[in-house]
């Protein structure tokens, strides 16, 4: 059993607890670590849960096997330095750093400490992403041309996103959903397609109250030549998919479970796996990967190419780059 | 019952006829013009269609009800205005001309003529996207948002695109798949979300060994501010899916018959249409709206809003418009 | 190309038909036999048909290279006998026969003349159920369990079935939709599940106005002891579906192209292949055999087992066959 | 928050408790009775639950709210019994008794203790079910022609049913899956349809090793006249469907959370709800209606009918009920 220690008991911190307290036989988490450690009594109690705010007394702790940090992204590289330092394990959420030079920095405190450190991409566990992957990668889909994915959902709702979140302060969340959701699929799509080379991008507040864009768009093209487009919406139903076009067909990725392969000729083929908790399929990998000793089940390259694409989205944004169509 | 000559019987032009052809109880082919006859006449004898290459006999004879174009891109304007100048309602397939200029002449031809015009916009015929355009129009999605669409095949299945086609010939089909195939997803998009303002590009030819783009992307912003992408790629599995995302959820047509509604809250809701035959019902409504003379079944600033942004493409290509994503 | 005569032009004739007709490279039909011609004539002339009343003139001509039987059911046999009798290649419209001695009769005339002998058992030809009898003959399944097929639709829509149909007549549909769709079920069952030793049954009119059951039911015992139900409702939305329980997992088949896979363990499979015309498969199946000169596509041994199963369903009605179960 | 305390920690009870424990803000689980308490004492003491083996003690204790009962079948009656002069509100797994006698009797102690009583026909309270309970209650399939279902599972997988089990005792569970399983699709037919009046049976031990039917079949008619079938396999893949056909369409439930509605004309609709946990539903649906002193949230008449159903079975088994259908 891995004793995890949680750093940011806030709503996705939870989350991730409650994937796994009392279910899993790989991780329960022990610790936490908060602000403003009040706030989450209760609820640590009831999970069995010794909470503190010196963040310094359970790194030194020798009972905690390793950090879960569900903290804002702002703070995430130097907070990954400190447990690098500390030469515990690590599981940090998405985005890993804002900039690429904090993300090399990062890396780097967490190579040299030779800790196992998984990136939150959740998505990466799923089975149906895994197949997808493995077709990808055995050719079955000929060269890759395109890939398209969408990743939205509305903060509006179960009051997810309020003003005083930090997820709206200046900095955490540029350019709308892409740090809380379309990242997820621009990690997906470069470890598919490879490194993106060059970036358009479109964002505005179409409907939002609150500050923060609701509709931004990529279009890149790939160092391969293929091109792809991301689409991150924050006032709409939720929408998960991913697909990618090859000269032998394509597949689709749509919601957790489900797989569909359009080949050139011949009958289509969807594949649905059993519903699970991704969150415990994740907590479960990072387990397998300590246990393993495999350090970078994510590599490192793949991660800091989503953190290149995400800083380059503000400079994309205010280029102007477009023609105008006249009108009719 | 409505008797039709076809111009141009070549792959599609049959298609068209075989769709109907002792089936409809609205039209009948019975005229066919063709540049050289003797490639089609075994067909054509088949089908009970008498067949000539004289345009203006057919436009002359009376016993002719109204007209089908199914020729190259590049000959419809001049004809579409031989055929309003002879007065004969006019079916004719899109694009209805490559640039905006000749399109605003022939559509002025056609409105002079007091003639009946539908643009072969398929895709409008179909039951499930009448649903969606009357979902969105009725405000059910709340602020249109964004779109994606994407429409692909494979033009080296069944021999259908050759070197010596007209389709591959200069000029006929810039920019890859669009003027086949993206048009149609461009087409759909316009009446759902209005029109066009600012238009950006990627192409490229990664696998053809004609010359033609096998992948071609937009990424636009329409003039109500809300964003879209249109994929099209030439040489993968045939797809079809056009998604709106609006502030109370989402709808997504995909294929002819399919059309899923995911509201913010609550169970989505997946329509099926019974399979029917595009060509049938798309010439049937043009015969109902010759009998009940709605001149323009298509608004003819749509028609022209399509073209704007077809002719924009090349431009939005040529200009660079991207900004570099560092390697990691 | 194989030129056809068909006898028998009404509803399902035609249909059979305008599935091919200047559509099928395979077979062309050229003749057709009707009791009142007349009725026929304007339908004949648009396909470009000769019609007659003579069937003997017909089996007589060596234009025609075999016949499709449309007829109504209690005219099979003999019809089959007089087909037969003149040496053509024959198609006929399931059932062959309303009983098993009629049927066995027929098929000895056949088998004697050494003709091709198709019965109109369609949904055997769909790519779909050919993958589904592959995998359950492969052992995919495992151990045969159970079956459960229904075939429903209304026959009050469309005005197919008036109260002067021969498909009302006495003796032509017993029980119900069985004749005209159970049937299929019950064919395809016993392709995968070998044959019916016994069954109990129970049928129903609780909405029609005319005098047809709307709602039967088999329950069957097979030889290999697997069970299995149908069920065939004619006042209800079309339905198809026939679902094969093995110890290995089940494999579903539904409406015409689609087909599931669910194993015990890991993820399921769905298989979706193009629309097609089952009509036009069936009629191109049929010149394939002929031109192949293999003379039973589909085994006598399982065409009389499903003459032999429906033979047997009045007599199951008739026996009181149930416990009661108390009220509360 | 409701107190519960869980009677009968074995793998189900487990599964109840896991749903909820730490998740739930209606109820929580503060009290298990085991007869065998060590067994169960780590998974006890991991989440909070003060574990004995004096049900008495339980049933007296004022912190206790209400019991939870997942016991083997046989000691549902007079456990119940015991339940209900204690006062204490119940929740008791399905089936609540063996039979009709046993289950009058505990319903009779039930009511006359005046308590809440939830029999744990556990999809009741899917929203899939209730929309569709809700459409049949509307009309909206017209008169009510037949029901098909299934529910069947793969016994032998993760070690389910070990022949020392209690399901596998004498009594416990006749005719193979359908206490376990089968009931399911008996109790949503009895509320959709109304009950049953007659019955033929088929059953069988095809594959398995242990000593239990894995292939079972239902043939029923109800009072209303309409007919219907269950098939329940206990050595297969999962399923589990249920099937309504009415004269103006039908509708399917698939799985826990997918509705399809066949109109007899226009498009289908498949609503399909997110994913939620049954148990917990199950459970904040007892919390509801204690709270709001619902005794019987699940009409009395129609538990009872389920059980006249089960009970009826083996009689039905027992006679010979069908024709013999003969070989080719």
């Amino acid at each position: 059993m891995i004793r995890l220690a949680l750093v940011g008991p806030g709503r996705w911190g939870r989350i991730l607890v409650e994937a796994v307290q009392g279910l899993s036989e790989d991780v329960v988490f022990t610790r936490a670590v908060a602000r403003s450690p009040a706030k989450a009594a209760d609820w640590a109690a009831r999970h069995g849960i010794a909470l503190t705010d010196d963040l310094d007394a359970v790194l030194a702790d020798p009972e905690v096997d390793a950090v879960v940090l569900a903290t804002p992204h702002s703070q995430h590289a130097q907070q990954i330095a400190r447990v690098a330092a500390a030469g515990k394990d690590l599981f940090c959420e998405k985005p890993v750093a804002l900039t690429l030079a904090e993300a090399r920095a990062a890396l780097a405190a967490v190579e040299a400490a030779g800790i196992v450190f998984l990136p939150g991409h959740i998505r990466r566990h799923l089975p149906a992403f895994a197949e997808m992957a493995r077709r990808v990668a055995a050719g079955e889909l000929g060269r890759l041309l395109h890939a398209e994915g969408n990743m939205s959902s509305d903060v509006r709702v179960g009051e997810v996103y309020t003003p005083e979140m930090w997820r709206l302060a200046p900095g955490e969340s540029p350019a709308g959903g892409l740090a809380a959701a379309g990242i997820h699929v621009i990690d997906l799509m470069i470890h598919l397609m490879g490194p993106v080379a060059t970036l358009s991008a479109l964002s505005a507040r179409l409907v939002h109250e609150i500050d923060h864009d609701d509709t931004t768009t990529l279009m890149m093209r790939f160092a391969s030549g293929a091109t792809g487009t991301v689409g991150t919406q924050t006032a709409t139903a939720r929408e998960f998919r991913l697909q990618v076009f090859g000269a032998r067909g394509w597949l689709e990725l749509r919601g957790q479970n489900q797989l569909t392969w359009a080949p050139v000729e011949g009958p289509r083929t969807r594949l649905t796996w059993p519903a699970v908790s991704m969150e415990r399929q994740e907590l479960e990998a990072f387990a397998r990967a300590i246990r393993t000793r495999t350090c970078h089940p994510i590599p490192m390259r793949e991660v800091l190419g989503g953190i290149a694409v995400f800083e380059a989205v503000p400079a994309a944004l205010a280029k102007a780059s477009s023609v105008s169509v006249p009108s009719e």
